[in-house]
């Protein structure tokens, strides 16, 4: 009894048995023990902080950094072997450093407390973290940039409200979403410059005694800055909040994506077909070929919004400072980072090796879509665009009465809606020429579309730096 | 390669290879194995209809049924093998059998489709779950509802808007939140008698050909009914989405409590002590004791309706029938069981173990909370209770600017505000005589308390049944 | 100032101004003047329990319940004139009664708390509304049954993950959709029972006293039950956070009926035609048709789910009996009832007037969709399934190596996949026997279909009674 | 018929009457036509460009301009009519027009689209109520840094986990939360960063024809930039979903404020008096008052997140470019801005009219809040901080026991506990030494919380430039 009761960090107290199910409850060491790197990097740049406030002695120092190194091995090698009575992972460490170096190991809390350890430790994982997801992130926005520029005279139906609008580049779809992603990638960036501010040296909540040096922990640990206030530092996670939102919204632009393909490799469009690898059949039904992956990546927009939802209640009208509803930060973490990864590299495999087929594409092209186009025909001769519009409309009704296409009409069927139809409307029926209309930045005609594949693949290049 | 194949259950078709991510991405092994026990059941009632229908034969039956208690036998021992290829727990299962039986194993999903069949094995695990957290609910209710028997004339404030409002019982207080707990109690059941619904025999989507009996099915399996629809059937999660809903309602309820017991046992308002199995310490302060069961448990409401959520937003906007974005309805499923099964117990071992502080509670009540009845003092003299009410709040406001108690206002003080009030206002100042007045069915008179506590264990006496 | 404090109901004790910003954020008057009905009757029902109590006059009885007709009258005439002081429907009320009978309407409060008053008002309120969702629900579904009965012959490619999968009924997936909103129907009796629950008579939070005749209120309000403890009935929101998960629930059900019909209404699928009345067109594009309608209805199962989210956020962590928080409750409500109330209609009016062109859907059908009969066909003589699967699969590869169909194979090709295959492997090629096989409960067989129209026909005239 | 076809933007092709419901579900302009000025000051930006491209003549130009000029004259005036066609503000606005300057009106809309236009719109809207928004937060964080400069010598109970932790500065935690509105500030920047692009120039999804000049539209407009890909600018909304996660995130702050604030402010604490402006009392309870004001702030957190999470759910996997879905950003915005824009209003009042009560902040501080201090004692006597923390909670098991406090134990009780305690350990019950050891950034030393109050000063000055 005196030996478990030693064996928790409050341990002089308490003399109640505890509920083996509120243990487990309570216990983080399942998730937490993720963090074992993040956490002792922590306590070697605590031990050099205490040693300069002479806490510990040069030779302390070096003992428990030793120790440390040992307890770091352990991890790496997978035989670090954890205990019943390690409820996390800095109990985990703190305790078998102990076992290690024996009494020296008590003096690295000096002035510390889990609320500013645990903290430091997440942001340092954090860190590292959206490095991955950044250039994951980056590996498919230039898979999408490389594909565009070599498949940029596929011309398609480009959809609004799941309809045909107008023709447009294949390219100019596929760098629409590198686009998105892009902006994703400016938000992490974002995220990340306030995740790497440093709370160590923010104890429990009134900051920290002794002279610890807080710019010498800022150093070590690479942070860019150090934490304002000890009791918004320790009490705050906004900074996975943000993370969990931009997973979030992250996912959303990967499921508008998902959804688009998953349209167009349908029987029915047939504009793709997904590799094998990324597709899976059917127990029972031997012709089906599935687009899982894409599935799955529209599914998880739901899951990560689902912990972003989740921590922010937990967060909703939680009193200042540290209160034990934060634990719930970390799974939410370790899960949206988890799936985000997995994520983005599905996604540049399923990019990588989908097959487009260019002559279904350009087959679907139907002149309905040029409506517009013929009303722009009317605008060039003076037509006040409300007017041509209206006038356009009237062709494609009378097409639709007819039962024939739109450019099927006659001159003189055309005559019939307007006067100033004359034999050059039939200049109107091309694809190609109607998608280069749209050269102002931003649009589908070839030259901009070129531009865009030129400005992305510039971004990418700063972003390497 | 042709091995890997075959172990795939739609092998013959696919050439291209596939990448590890997504194999990972798309494996639920990791957490669907936990329905190792519903998986089984359900084949041996399907192997029965089979047999019925004549695809196998009574020994190919026996054979499989044997082979089938067999694989449960090592999941129940825990030794069971995973292979790399069991993606879900049906592969597994079926897999294994086939090393254990053969070629007759070939037989068993004749007819049956893995959508069908993954969601016999969601409702046959999920009706389990429900029945030990009923179980669980029911042991809470019932640990408050005796404790407010016993304790039935502490009194103490009772508040709203977090200030003091009325004395009030602390058993109504207890019993406030046994009847919400009895609410989700009753919602359980409506959930759960949607949950025994037999989808078996939906097929992929079309139904079940080969006159495999569904009412047998339904029998050996003790579901209350049969799915009307086998599109409905196999696309549909609306059980899992109001299991996740019940939980997230169930949980708000138990935040709620979480949040009075927290501001209950601060210092400041000392009226309970957590039993120190409940608490835990500080790795910083000494002296502290914190609440960490009550914080856990508060924080979990949001965590599992982050998972309701998360499974609501997957499910927006999905086409009919099977997608492969369903497969997100079991973590949250588990998640929520697992979560709330927690918190029942913790809660009931806080329940049970904590102790009240009388003297404390009894002391918090002031002469300010009863300027209720002050005013209904002038009521039962003929003054409307509106300008009563304002009577009142006039002798408060002079109790304040004398800086004294509302009940050492003296009968000239009072006389001031209302010439009605006489040296029978003396009455007013008895806590006890104040909260009698409220014996109407749901008040806070010792009858009506007692009342509630009648009802609630007859309430209970019928659960049981 | 004293006219202005007069008017408030805590009139007699602030001394202090009040921000005019803060009387905006704090009023309510703005949305909850739609309970005005509901207020009214509670009144009304209420000054009969204080006559019964003794606590008014016959005659001032009379007087109230007379000036609340009045009241009622101007609102429903819309000419009750709202006046600055009213922040809320209860004070709006009582003030304008107040004015047209003077002294007595003082008397009107008596023993009520706003808290026990305005949860009375809104379960009145959500109670009426509850009754005219169930029969927009039903008016739906009768529409979704005649309709299956009507095109019960009509053939058309089931899909699951998007993509073709077997044959199945026209009807079969229109009665998919009408089975998942009969669920919703008996949720939202579910609900009702729950909502259909007495608050009046809990006061604040103590009960109340004075012996008001709970059970004279119950009856006079037609509730069919009275609430059990106080403190519960007046902080307690679950009835309203059940009914928006209910409003979630149904619009997620009508999310994704409404995904199916955009995709069938895609040029691609063109399976049905939308009446223009549900259509709207483009401002640029001439020949867009967009089925804004199914969009709409998609969408706003986010928004509803926003509303449910948002509010048990606000609930997560309360403090037990009323909070202000709680005032969030009626935008929520109002707001999802009426988004419910009007896609429940427009998805009728969508249902009663789109067109589906049969012969597309037909010529939808292909032979691959048959892969499983082939199987099927192996089944039969003898081949366990398994087998018979993984045959079919070499087979549907057989005829994509060869680009032909897979009833285009020749007896000689197929017998090089299995010597089972003989001349009779033509029978397989018929859709309309392929359906027939799945003639168990809830199969897409005629029977089986017709026997789903009948279940839900007798279904509809149950709920009609 | 053709005068009502005529006034619908799509009028020349319908044949179908429209349902009114569907109408009414259709139309935005009830709260569309909050941005009647954006709309104005786009169309007057395009008409400009269409000018430069000589789509419309000079002289089209100025009666255009002078048309717009005088709509926006009505509407600023509030004389503007809506007609029963106007779906829209833009319908609305363009109808006007036309009624007012002609045929000229009919081309405004050349080679622009609803798409581009509306999302034109609603950037215009948002980057004017972000500078609104930032406004009121510095002003409140303002408010919180001089009220902390003013209050640096109080001192009172730092609370962790709800419990008494250590004595800290009431400024510290004034600034605590300062610090964090600080993030929201620049949060908010960032996000205006990527409202302020222009997608004007992208049409419906192909971009823009006739040589409009997207530069000269930037410049008129004040746009920072131009979007890059005309598909995602029309189709994408990440500007919403950001902003409302800003409101969402934002007012967890305020939430948890609000939460500490409450605590404070019950009798129990009594740490603080709200001004009678901020609060409200009780229909029945005479001596009540209400933090009204703080539980609707808290309770704003859920609603703002309900909004978040509605939109977020309604993007899940919508297909690229526009979909009417979309369509409920609106209401999301406007009700995000307004309640975050009332809620910082109130906010600030409440923190600028507030009264502490220092005396009884300061009798809050107990001897046991420096069991930490009495463990430090012991470090700066060499001993091991785990050691001295199990010490010092022998102590205060110790003074628990005996049933006083711990600066009550005489020093023959404390050498029982550890023989290194001496006669000094009576310097440790000083509280206002016990703050001051923590002077490192970031601390609760008198040094440290002015620090804070200097770099946010200066902070406040660099935003104001």
């Amino acid at each position: 009894m005196a030996n478990t009761e030693g064996s928790k960090l409050w341990g002089g107290r308490f003399v109640g048995d505890t509920d083996p199910i509120m243990e487990k409850f309570n216990a983080s060491i399942g998730y937490d023990q993720r963090m074992w790197d993040a956490d002792i990097r922590g306590s070697k740049a605590y031990v050099r902080a205490l040693e300069k406030a002479e806490l510990v002695s040069a030779e302390e120092m070096a003992q428990i950094l030793d120790g440390l190194n040992q307890v770091s091995e352990e991890w790496s090698k997978g035989v670090f072997v954890l205990k019943p009575e390690d409820e996390d992972i800095h109990t985990a460490n703190e305790r078998r450093l102990k076992e290690l170096i024996g009494a020296a190991a008590g003096k690295l809390h000096t002035g510390r407390s889990r609320n500013d350890q645990v903290v430091t430790d997440m942001r340092l994982w954090l860190r590292d973290a959206i490095t991955i997801l950044s250039d994951n992130c980056l590996q498919l926005i230039s898979t999408l940039v490389e594909r565009a520029a070599v498949e940029i005279d596929v011309l398609f139906p480009g959809y609004t409200h799941m309809q045909r609008a107008q023709p447009i580049r294949w390219s100019h779809w596929v760098l629409s979403h590198a686009v998105a992603l892009s902006r994703d990638v400016e938000r992490l960036q974002e995220v990340k410059k306030r995740v790497n501010v440093l709370p160590l040296g923010s104890g429990a909540i009134a900051g920290t005694p002794f002279n610890i040096d807080r710019e010498l922990l800022r150093k070590e640990l690479g942070f860019d800055g150090v934490s304002l206030n000890s009791m918004d530092a320790t009490g705050q996670r906004d900074f996975v909040a943000e993370f969990l939102f931009w997973a979030s919204l992250c996912l959303t632009h990967l499921s508008k994506m998902a959804e688009d393909l998953m349209l167009y490799s349908t029987k029915e469009f047939s504009f793709i077909t997904l590799s094998d690898a990324y597709s899976t059949g059917s127990s029972l039904m031997p012709q089906k070929k599935n687009a899982d992956s894409l599935e799955l990546i529209r599914s998880k927009a739901g899951r990560v919004f689902g912990r972003c939802s989740g921590f922010m209640m937990t967060l909703k009208g939680l009193p200042s400072t540290y209160n034990k509803d934060l634990q719930e930060d970390k799974e939410a973490m370790f899960d949206c980072y988890d799936t985000v990864q997995a994520v983005l590299q599905v996604r540049t495999g399923v990019l990588s090796t989908l097959k487009i087929n260019q002559s279904v594409m350009e087959a679907a092209l139907s002149p309905d879509m040029l409506a517009t186009d013929l009303a722009y025909y009317l605008v060039r001769k003076g037509v006040p665009f409300r007017e041509a519009h209206s006038l356009s409309g009237k062709a494609v009704f009378t097409a639709e009465t007819k039962n024939i296409t739109l450019n099927q009409l006659t001159v003189t069927d055309l005559s019939a809606v307007s006067p100033l139809f004359d034999d050059d409307v039939s200049s109107v029926w091309d694809y190609r020429s109607s998608v280069e209309q749209y050269s102002a930045p931003g649009g589908t005609a070839k030259s901009s579309v070129a531009a865009q594949v030129e400005h992305l693949r510039n971004w990418l290049k700063q972003q390497a730096q």
